[in-house]
């Protein structure tokens, strides 16, 4: 019988839910709206529900079990949601026992930027590589790490918080509450916080220019279209993803670095600005160093979740120690 | 009979070599300048000699194999010095398969900070422990990092390059080339350099005052005596490793950082703001990471590279994929 995982998106505003075969194929897929207010016995209800419409929907199949992302901070180590902020309820909160109380497979819990990493890892651009660095630049910057054919998880299961590293001193205010992280420069809010400055003091742009919002896709879109100051701030967007990756070249010596997240689906344009830093300032051993487009794209983490389930019955011999 | 590892510990200035047991203690310790200038042929020629030493000198006893610690950049998947800066010719140099041919047991090969990593997690102050990361804070700022109970060695084993995350951007030239480096704020010679500025502005500090040279040192022995611009400086360092180490609990999640290198010959003095830094800025889940002192000190490489002879011979179960 054909063998399958049920993978769980668990996010602030959707709960996504796929089945996935060893290939990492997704077969069926189904999402709705987090009914988050209405706090953690109804989302776990909600994911239940999910994942009995997949298999009623489904063929015959054996199923491994589900693997499950939800936004941190999540102890994976101890199964537990420290504090979801986009999930009221979900404090100190014991995920991972109250979703197995729900299934008959076996459950696993990861956090949804490591998912990501491992769905990349098993099944996108990082297939068959042994070290590769998934950093997501969307809202905020998250990132997951596969190190040596392994997964990088740490004490509680909390490690690759990426966007947490302080690229300036006392620099801008981030939302994790302390100011100068990768994140308060590099996310989606922080590049389009740095246009609406900028566009106010310049005389010769088109951004906002009609009087709509100043987002990153508005940006983007000016740049296209010629736009001196769109092209710089680009241009300066692509300066500071290339250093902050050049630092976590040098920290984890990567095969490869995958960008994942919204401000991905511009990676052609940003790409060539994030390489250029990465070939100029990376120490010689790292140049040579790609940034690569995330090839499962927004099911990175929905996929990652699934190959969790399928990985969890895996013992391979170990080469490394 | 007795199992020991003899650990090698090559450096610019010294080479140094240790008959290990299996708890890590050094049974006999030898050591002799560098004779770095007259070539690898040379170098390897000392470190037979000192091994050869050893071996004449103690009990009969059973020797697991030679772990050999080098300054980087250091290939260690193929084995291969790339291209280190005090030991001229060690160029794309093989050096794991010279030092095999010239010795009977099997030879590992690492980096020296990952070897000092090694060191503490097996026999110092990280024992027992899965997750760590060690930075020696000395001439420039070198890492080695263990998560999950295993090594991270990354692409060519290139991993836990610490120094060269970025810290400020275009900021102090590093000795890697780069600009704003973590090497570049937090090494001893920076917090000599801003020492020998600031002193230079003062006019009430006793720094440099007697026309003597100012170093690490002498700026530590002037905060003990209370003048208040050392003082302000070491504060400063502490707030520059503070906020260095911070980053590398968010992006590792270890259970302790291990400060090693000259610098944390000042622990007592650095520890209390460097503490007080993660504790007000790391992310809830982070701020009870405590950073803590080596405990081997200058033979944590020493005792780290005989640890890789121990380790190499054994297999264990996975438990994290």
């Amino acid at each position: 019988m054909q063998q399958v995982a049920i993978g769980i998106d668990l996010g602030g505003t959707q709960v996504r839910a796929a089945l996935v075969d060893e290939q990492g194929r997704i077969l069926t897929r189904l999402a709705e709206p987090t009914d988050a207010l209405a706090g953690p016995d109804r989302v776990l209800a909600q994911i239940c529900g999910l994942a009995d419409r997949l298999l009623a929907a489904s063929k015959p199949a054996s199923v491994v079990g589900v693997g499950v992302s939800a936004p941190g901070p999540l102890d994976t180590v101890a199964g537990v949601a420290t504090d979801i902020p986009t999930l009221p309820g979900f404090v100190d909160f014991p995920l991972k026992a109250e979703l197995q109380k729900r299934f008959a497979f076996p459950v696993d819990l990861e956090n949804d930027a490591i998912a990501a990493a491992i769905g990349e890892w098993q099944f996108g651009i990082g297939k068959g590589l042994d070290n590769l660095v998934y950093v997501t630049v969307s809202t905020g910057i998250g990132g997951g790490v596969i190190s040596d054919g392994r997964v990088v998880r740490g004490r509680k299961g909390m490690a690759a918080h990426v966007g947490h590293m302080s690229v300036v001193p006392n620099g801008e205010l981030c939302p994790c509450g302390n100011r100068g992280c990768f994140e308060a420069y590099g996310s989606g809010p922080a590049f389009a916080r740095r246009a609406q400055m900028r566009a106010v003091e310049s005389r010769e742009t088109t951004i906002g220019s009609g009087g709509g919002t100043i987002d990153s896709r508005s940006v983007f879109a000016a740049a296209r279209n010629g736009d001196r100051l769109a092209n710089q701030l680009v241009d300066e967007e692509a300066e500071v993803l290339g250093r902050g990756f050049t630092s976590l070249i040098h920290i984890f010596s990567p095969d490869i670095i995958v960008m994942g997240g919204g401000l991905s689906h511009e990676f052609e344009r940003l790409q060539p600005g994030i390489q250029a830093y990465i070939s100029q300032w990376a120490m010689p051993a790292f140049k040579d160093v790609k940034v690569m487009l995330a090839a499962l794209d927004q099911n990175s983490g929905l996929v990652g979740a699934a190959a969790l389930a399928f990985l969890a019955g895996k013992v391979a011999p170990i080469d490394h120690l």
